[in-house]
């Protein structure tokens, strides 16, 4: 057995695992820890330490994966995610840059990686997306066409909402969850009296296109669940049907055959 | 080959397709440009001159068509569509009618009609919508009566929500939506506290209507598609059936016919 | 034919139930068109007049349908649910009662009852109602319980919201409708800031109930679809599976006495 | 018939079964009652005497089912609800303190263990509970994760939303519901415009993985009630097959014999 072979053996240890995903959990304990600022005043070296060993035992784990797996490696997409976070955190370190050390934290979500059932769903997560790809888009050019439109529209009468387009952006964003919109929409109509005719055609628009992207989404899970299911117990009558016309076909043919010896006395 | 069949070869390659979506794209992109008052100040001679550019290019594409399929072309709606969006565009370039200039960025939907992906979501969607009318129009009715009685109720203890019936009608779409419902129950429950009974029955018919809207569209969307599936996988077990009971009927009368002769010789 | 039964033949006419449709909906916009104070003092009169009139069609139609009918009538729902409001109608001209006098506008929901496709919708939507009675209970009986809780924890650091009973459930409907929730949630955790733990679990139970009777009226409206489809285009194999096996079972039989005479000559 | 059989017989006994849910009723009443300083102080002796009644009926009616069933008592989960419901009354008519005074009113939900068809929709809501759990834990995951983030990011520019952790918890709980995020948003992004790219991607990351543990809850619902119905009506299309199937083979081994004998006259 080579040293890869070796390593390999080490790495899909369940035992293996089991360590690398408490070695996660304790450093997402850690990194919240130290948002208080009593516990990190008194126990911050403790907990910098504990961080420290986490990103080197993290390092070191990759490492092996990487040189017992070598080209395959990367063709794990959760190993690529595990690289990428691991690397966003050794750039964290390293930086004085403020929102970067606030992304450390973000070392939890190995968590995803490390617990298959988590993995699962995840997965699941992700290949309903591409089926909401189109609706998605056409969603995108309403909020784009709307937000201009509502900039120059409005842009006079309410700078705070629609003052330039990374604002109307925003708002119709806002509006579109249904946050405070009547807020939004009063205080425009107090001076465009009018407006309501876009903001219930929007919101009527935007409503009825988001109802049918959950609904694509919903569909789509459940068309797989219901395939999953016909599968896994069995339940297509096909496969019956076709034995079934089989023998029924021999069955006729063996009557046929009958046909013609039992003439053959006549 | 004639003149207007050549003109139907262009208009329809997929180069030409290509053209003029990267048109619309650069149109969209420039219209936002100009809702910055920097960039309109600085690049306003070239945003307008791209802008008339993409209109010329706009007006001359249809013209095409309409010449390339003649009395055809109206028959296909998104050509209608493409030809009511322009000329919104074209109406737009004249008039300094504010609201009609805001509007030209309406060209940017002509996106949906260039890219075949959007124009299926989009058809998806409003094919939904006939199945929808009957709840649409009865949600319409309740609106209109409960506004009628909010107002002659809630006029002088609400005038801001309730002065009017077109106030009434926007702050009850406005409780139907559930936005700030509570902030305009209160208000009037100040004055007159029996004025819940109005608003949770309100909100409970309208949600339980407003939910079965939902539920209507998404048992259409699935039924749709469990029938697309069932046709293209070739699952419908019924043929085979039929296939099977026409075999067994065949046979039954063979053995029929086998009685005759086999008991000719007794 | 008796006079009961010409009478019947009229009020059965669709031109008759077609200008029954139009009185209802011109009486629906005079009634609406009097929540408008300048209207309302310059055509008073003839709004009245319309009213009055509508009315009395009202009474003559349903007094023609009782006779046409007779026992017979008060069978249908539909003309129970047309006596009710007109009723409500009658009482309210004579009243000087200022909710009543309101409620006359619920004459334009006869709309509801005249129109078939209109019928059909508010069937569907009660015969949804019963599956919906369990959680709804459920739901009513957890309403009431948190109110209870709510109005001893909370009376006395919030009165607004939780001053007493009645308070308390109306702030819980709101919270269940996720309407301003983090303002009253908020205001109570100023004082105790344990609250947190009564507010999440609340919404957490309710939002998860409330999910259920969506589901429930979901599942419901989905299988009824798919019998009435199945129904319909007679997709159901069983039929021809019941066919089949009669089939089988009849050659069966054949094949078995064709044993005996073929046994014969041996 | 032995003394705890006799008891057995009494405690299933329908009567019985009325009578304790008439006494869970009153209690729950008189509960809501003590809400209201004014009865409470008029009558306050007679509710507290119905309070003491009906908690020596709970306890008499416990002991009573325990002696009768033994060992199997606590085997059917409603049973340990009820000890536990009557526990914490018991614990609350003693002791001073507060919020298990409070506590008392959940008595009333006894009334889900002593009604039937409450008992089967409390018990399909929790049936659907573990389905969810890893989808709620990863949801719990980037609750945490964003939390963290968030107070490390918006501490001290917003510190009554993100002051701590467990305030950043907190909103971010309600931003998760969708409640007045705006203003959050808004507060935060007035020092820090760049905000905006942690709250969109909150919303869209927690709103999509909210869908889909609803859409999880609907489908497994969708499936029980498709299964359930299947079995109820012996809609399943196998049982027939496998019948028909056995049928033909059988057929085809009496064709076979009949070919023996039918040539040996030849």
């Amino acid at each position: 057995m080579s040293l890869s072979e070796r390593v390999r053996v080490v790495v899909d240890a369940p035992a293996f695992q089991k360590a690398i995903t408490a070695v996660i959990l304790i450093n997402a304990i850690t990194l919240g820890c130290e948002t208080f600022p009593g516990l990190s005043a008194q126990y911050g070296d403790v907990l910098r330490a504990v961080d420290q060993t986490a990103l080197v035992v993290f390092v070191a784990e990759l490492a092996a994966r990487l040189f017992a797996y070598r080209a395959a490696f990367f063709r794990d997409p959760w190993n690529c995610f595990d690289t990428v976070i691991v690397g966003v955190a050794l750039m964290a370190t390293s930086g004085a840059f403020g929102v970067l050390r606030a992304l450390r934290v973000l070392r939890a979500l190995r968590l995803v990686s490390a617990v298959p059932s988590m993995r699962r769903v995840v997965s699941a997560l992700l290949s309903a997306l591409p089926g909401m790809a189109s609706i998605a888009a056409l969603l995108g050019l309403i909020l784009y066409v709307a937000a201009v439109v509502a900039t120059k529209l409005f842009s006079a009468v309410s700078p705070e909402y629609f003052g330039d387009l990374a604002s109307s952006l925003f708002t119709l964003f806002q509006v579109m969850t249904g946050e405070a919109w009547s807020e939004v929409a009063r205080e425009v109509m107090d001076e465009q009296p009018m407006a309501w005719i876009f903001f219930i055609l929007y919101i009527a628009v935007t409503t009825y296109t988001v109802l049918n992207l959950v609904i694509a989404v919903a569909v789509s899970a459940m068309e797989t669940q219901i395939a999953d299911e016909r599968q896994d117990s069995g339940h297509d009558d096909r496969p019956v049907l076709d034995v079934l016309l089989a023998e029924v076909k021999d069955l006729r043919a063996e009557v046929r055959r009958l046909h013609e010896p039992a003439r053959a006395p006549e």
